[in-house]
């Protein structure tokens, strides 16, 4: 099953992704809850209240647009850091500088806030120089918590999850490490395209799928979750040590190798510039950068 | 102007404090609205709507249960790190140990999650010793955003700002420090008291108030806000750099000295331990750990 947000006819709307990828079928809420996108639904779920019965006829995936599943989520998103063997040796002597007192025990997670969250298709907005020239792209598997709880045993985890979504966890690298800790780095306006849709659990495997990312067309990152450091259950156990986990949390997984900052000269966004994020069986997150 | 929200009559209110603080005046607000105390007022004020008059004979502070004024904040709280000379030293050789190569030229800005916001006189829950066993007290001053803006300068800042309240920043010290970044170590359940209740700007100058703890009537933090390392204005360019600030914002501006990391051997609170924390022309906040 594949939810997705979505404009149509001038509203904010929620629907199911025909099965050939074709047609939107809308889901009838109303028009409070769905300026929430999917998240209503996945409260719904997680309360055991039944969805409403699809309505109307199905409309074509190229006469609507396209906008995050969750286009506001509940809180601040929990984002991981150096989840991918070879990312965190491309970043260790900037970002990841304390990798030899902490080899890599502990997962590292900040957040980013809600409002940076996009659509596909929308502008990312390069913040000018004088607040950051060193723009960076992340492409990273999201998941999105189903069942609400609070330590949650890595045994128990796979139940908490409702699904999966594609992020594009935009950096402002200069921003990030100056202030130590990395969330304001993270949370400039526009700085989470998210999409396409979310996949049902059931409908995808996401210990085993692959995360791939061109900028303008060139291949930059592209690794399969095989190469976790933390596999999914590991992250949820840690997200949800002392602290309740709700249904619609977000906490997208960490990228590849083949960040901007990695290459030698670095490769920043300019304006202009496109990022398209593929993850077999979720789909594509395409993004241009003004 | 000190606008609280509480409990009365089973429901949740907000009200403004008689000058004298000996009662409540309730503000008639819808009770979907009420349930996020003082928040759609910072709105409404921010939108030039004006506030509904206060209604109903007023009540006695000592017949209401006071609650958080912000009891669920419109995202994560921002937060601010090493931000009194006296605390980054204590804490110079554990969680400040990027010192030498950051010589404290840019705030560092962490969050703790909305649902971990508690009331005046609620109960801290320490997460067991499985968990954390190393649990602390931050006593602070937060600024509450009133005006949204992005990339504000220092001498707009204090035009952005609604008023002030108190809040612990209560911290699991090991999980704090395990996972470099400190959002997770920040935000266990329970982990944000708050109150007594929000003081508007024009009735109190943070940058010369004063910040006292006690633990189980011990003083152990005793600061003025003039000692701050960044004051209220750089802290609000800092956060709103890149990032759209909204009403109902709320950044703490981070503790003076006296930790109980800071102590050797570190002294962390045990279950009935009790954390008072003073701020003048703000008033008390006090919370049991059990």
């Amino acid at each position: 099953m594949r939810i997705a947000t979505y404009q149509y006819q001038g509203r904010r709307q929620v629907g199911l992704v025909s099965d050939d990828g074709s047609t939107l079928h809308r889901l009838p809420l109303d028009a409070d809850r769905a300026q929430r996108g999917a998240l209503p639904l996945i409260e719904d779920h997680a309360a055991g209240t039944a969805w409403p019965a699809p309505t109307g006829q199905p409309v074509h995936l190229a006469d609507v647009k396209l906008e995050a599943p969750l286009p506001l989520p509940r809180r601040n998103l929990f984002c991981v850091g150096r989840n991918y063997h070879a990312h965190a040796k491309e970043l260790s002597g900037s970002v990841f500088k304390n990798n030899a007192a902490n080899p890599q025990e502990w997962p590292i997670v900040f957040t980013k806030v809600p409002e940076c969250v996009i659509g596909p298709g929308d502008e990312v907005r390069l913040p000018g120089d004088a607040i950051s020239a060193q723009i960076d792209y992340e492409a990273e598997l999201a998941v999105v918590i189903g069942k609400a709880g609070r330590n949650i045993a890595r045994s128990d985890a796979m139940a908490h999850v409702f699904g999966y979504t594609i992020v594009n966890d935009v950096t402002a690298r200069d921003v990030q490490m100056r202030h130590q800790q990395w969330d304001l780095g993270k949370s400039f306006d526009t700085f989470c395209p998210m999409g396409p849709w979310i996949v049902s659990a059931d409908a995808l495997d996401g210990s085993r799928t692959r995360v791939r990312c061109w900028v303008n067309g060139e291949l930059r990152q592209d690794a399969p979750t095989t190469d976790f450091i933390f596999d999914i259950p590991t992250l949820i156990e840690t997200c949800s040590r002392g602290i309740t986990l709700h249904p619609g949390d977000v906490i997208a997984t960490g990228t590849p190798a083949g960040v901007g900052m990695g290459f030698s000269p670095p490769r920043y966004l300019k304006a202009g510039d496109r990022v398209r994020i593929e993850i077999d069986g979720l789909g594509t997150l395409e993004n241009a950068f003004a």
